[in-house]
């Protein structure tokens, strides 16, 4: 798994070629259509998503991970790159997806109508930005873990998703657990050990 | 009215007596227990309410303003106060209140069942700390003015009530506007603007 | 209406179909020169405004809101497209809008010239960047209600708007409310809720 | 279960009579011993550790959950009352706790030495202030869930717990997942949420 | 000139009487009560005044500095221990000071009044709290030299006199100079540095 | 005088006419050099340089102003544009400027050579970056005022301008009066603001 | 070495207990003046020294460290208690120290006149609170190693230390090092690891 | 030594010309290859290299300084920019480099196998980004001097090095020195002082 963000085309290619000549699935994240197109020259086989900025090498069976599958809600446009990249996470990981989106807390009635998909899901990853007030209204209603990503959508004193951040860090729903901003990957990697740990008991 | 906060006992009493003396009701607000002892003793009409830290002089009869109450919403024990001082604050202008207390984002459904005395509001007032995320909910399911007052109730990334603020700054509830940390009176104030322009029309 | 950042312009497309597919008049939000002509393409009848960054299209006769104008003053050149939003969204929302542009709190007598405005005016929207002084010097002056709108204008130690916002909610004028940075959709929305509420009793 | 910071020994009384006349368990966190003076007057059966700063009425037995114990990783003699609130609420949810304390990232080796107690735990918790650095070593050597609680401890640019949270949230270890500020109840209700779920598949 | 700030009354005592040995005229600001209390017991000339919390011991005449008085402007009563830091200062520098005090911006009028004041004053120095906004209203108003000198007076946003500060810096009236927060004696020091340097040409 | 920065070109050239057309002469700061071609194809008058950043039209005689020079004194390249936009505006308002260029503190050596300069300077306005520590030491070798102007250059902690904002309104050396980070324009008012009143008294 | 500072008494006792029955000298650092009485009654060998707040057994001679002397550098009053944690911390490491008191950047010529103490110096600390140039000016006359300590001293903008400390970071002397805000523990540890390599080459 | 960041491709010219003409070696650091491009028009005889973003002119030999190499320890591919700046600034000093990368804390056994490289080093230079954790792990390590430079490296709380920084700045770790974000000359400019006073004793 390869972090595309600050690092040049030829360093992603060489991290890249070295992970996949061990045999390995690559998966790398943060990387922005200019950047992909010229990774997509020197490894043919990349498969690249322009919406969740992911590009992947699948060349080893990806075994599956956990019973129950992984609710992904999210609210608004906006957070769609960071949820699919979350998604594209879990896939690579074996967790199986069922999406949650377009739901905000401003029409809580899309959310309630929702409440069959969090029972049966395993973990719920929230995605939101803005005032990042979804995962307080989920973790009232769920029982198991959720797992909190702030977006940095929005503008003036949303920070930069410093606000959705501190919002989620500060909710009154008790055990509501929270990523950096952004980081899809990070809650789909913590979905993984959550389901990993569950494997071994 | 009198902000108390940041006056010595004295000022307090020099200021209440020169309003008093030309005949209007006074109002002293962010007045804490110990200060208002020794105010007391100069002033013996003022009538002074602990939990929101007010203190009052009624000599005239307050004139009734507005037609519908205006709905006083808190989530926690701690936003308390500031409800309170918001409370008073709308009294002492001839405001009608409606409370509706102890309905956080977390057990939703007990917000979701105070929705006729939404409907019956004038104005809507919500009052919330840590992750200030109930005017988002209620700004989603009131059409009327929506004003939200952040409390500086909680701890850590809370940030003394800005991560509040910050939130119902960048709610996604179209439309709610916003005081500063803790400001009980300037939310009942702006609620008698609102009515009060109502009446001229 | 569609918030246009922080959204590709095929997502507006697609959203703005849907709403207009329904029989809505459509308000497109902060969409930039670049953005709009590429979701023009798409959407022949849209009408793009460059300096408020707005598209709308009108489908729908707009029902008239409020019997006042809402006065909507501004004090530099620089807070003209938040101006502008605001103005757009209150026509979309059918509220009339009188101008008082080029007012600063450092030529006080070109403002205070302005008076009789603010006294015909429901409501009173004041858009300001730099120290944000002007709802201050405003609230003063007006009974009714008045609703703050920072902008980014400014530089260094304006930090983008936030010394404007902080500087409002701190406001010594007591009442006056607050919306986010450059939130001049916001402020036209929360100027129709009081209009809105006012016209129901 | 009743946060005791912000509330008056009255309130916070009243809140846990109500709890525990309906026959639950009783766990009140952040209860400086002061307080607990006060309380434990009109609460008699209440039991206050003064370290955890938490106050226990127990009644109706606890029922275990989880089958593996949590680790409760810790560095220094600073972090104890955060680390010992978590050790509470794990307690009285029902989990079996195994505590590593005075493990720090500059004597790296001493936490290598309990790598065992690491591979048995079905979560493993990390309380840590300062630099924050202790869940970003331990999610190298952990695959299984790795919740990091970030602790006001440290001066200067510690920031009173915002370095060490930010550190965790920035961690190079993939999946760790974060609480806010000095929050060991909240990091031991996530685990019980990751346990609780697993029980259920 | 001692800062008594940060200093032991042992030490304030040592250097004022180092600098009293010497025939100067010694201040000494930010003395509080009780500090000055154990000052005074071992300086008895020592002349304490609680408001503006200095001390001062005169034994040499003061000479006469400037020809037109420094206005000193304030906005509210809390402003008051600053303004007269400021004015004890002046005093002590030989410096003529004209108050005009409790004008804030959202009493427009009553600042306007004052004209004449601003006129004849050779430095205008405006002390205010809050938002700030005092000195842009008295700089669009006065050709002469304006010091701004923000106050830690407000709460929540005020940020103990940031956004103060941040605003007069920010000021859209040209030339507005401004002194740390509550930096009584510096705008005083910066008036005298304009008048000396006026002696000599 | 017509600040730049946040105007289009369009804007800048009509306030320029307008100004242009009541016989003043024009100032305009902040115009970036793609701007300004814009500009200067419409305004064939004006002169630009490109270094300040600034553009002028003079067609009325400028006024001397001021009997002693103000000394300009800037630390390293990167403070040139602000101490030149600065140098500009006290030409435009008629005031003699004598440039201290390329005195840092880590060289206070060249600094000390020049006391001669600023001897016979009537204001002191010192510009720099990074730590801004110039102001404090200029300010305990000058009696007359002294006039610091932050700016943006640095990095890291630099924060844009904000260290050496903090550090020059902290300074240790008495009455040193500050302006916005980058305000060269500001600075050169303050200046002649003093200048002003010295000739009328 | 212990910190005092977030430790009761009892921990500081039980820790400075196991460290000296091994035999070691003990350092405890920020020990307030209440706390040290407390653990002196448990502690009789401790020797507290009230203006670093630090205490120290002695029972093994502590070999002498370094050939040259660390020049200790501060410039005003309130600084003393962290330099003198700092020489403190020298001392018990073996260190000599030459202090150089009482040198701030305003008073140019004072630090000037002490340069055959740097140039003896085997490395300087320079110990400075408010705008933190000194370090700058040292950095530029020194060619040897420069740790820089900010302390906490100032109000306003130096915001507890914080400006400069970004000064000091920010220093246009080359290769200054610095250590958090009041660690002149830290300082003088920093000095030893440079003193000690020396040795071994 | 220059510092390309905020200087034109003519004013690096300028300065570097003057500095090769007085026979000195030539470094240029924050060089991006945009304007690398054209002063190499210019300066013929200018070495660029684009990893580290410095460019260099030798025309005198180089004297080696220090006898033990100076040990270079980064994380990740992004630190390596700034680690490279801090390697070229050693070669140019004359200090001899032993490189130790990609070795983050959380794969910490990649760290302790090379603690040979850590013993034989005169000093220590970490390069780190993200949680900036690795140079408490090498301060426990080391006893010689430890300066770590924290990078830009990382997203959301990473703020841009800030949470590095600070996390650096409050190692538990005793003795570790700073440097400004992304500040590889200063680093090894620090070693070089620390390396000069070596060869004096």
């Amino acid at each position: 798994m390869i972090l595309g963000h600050g690092k040049t085309p030829a360093q992603v290619v060489g991290i890249a070629r070295e992970l996949a000549r061990s045999g390995q699935n690559v998966l790398i994240t943060r990387l922005d259509a200019d950047k992909a197109r010229e990774v997509c020259k020197e490894l043919p086989t990349l498969r690249y998503l322009e919406l969740s900025r992911t590009g992947t090498i699948e060349q080893a069976a990806i075994a599956p991970l956990g019973t129950g599958p992984v609710a992904l809600v999210s609210a608004g446009t906006g957070d769609l790159p960071v949820a699919e990249e979350c998604a594209e996470t879990l896939r690579m990981l074996g967790v199986a997806v069922e999406r949650v989106y377009d739901v905000g807390v401003a029409g809580i009635h899309r959310l309630l109508h929702k409440r069959d998909v969090f029972e049966r899901a395993s973990v719920v990853i929230v995605v939101a930005g803005m005032e990042g007030a979804l995962p307080s209204v989920v973790g009232g209603i769920v029982a198991g873990p959720v797992i909190a990503v702030p977006t940095s959508v929005g503008y003036g004193v949303s920070f930069g998703g410093l606000t959705a951040l501190a919002a989620m860090l500060s909710s009154c729903a008790s055990g509501v657990v929270v990523c950096n901003i952004d980081n899809g990957f990070g809650a789909g990697f913590a979905a993984a050990r959550i389901l990993r740990a569950r494997e071994r008991y």
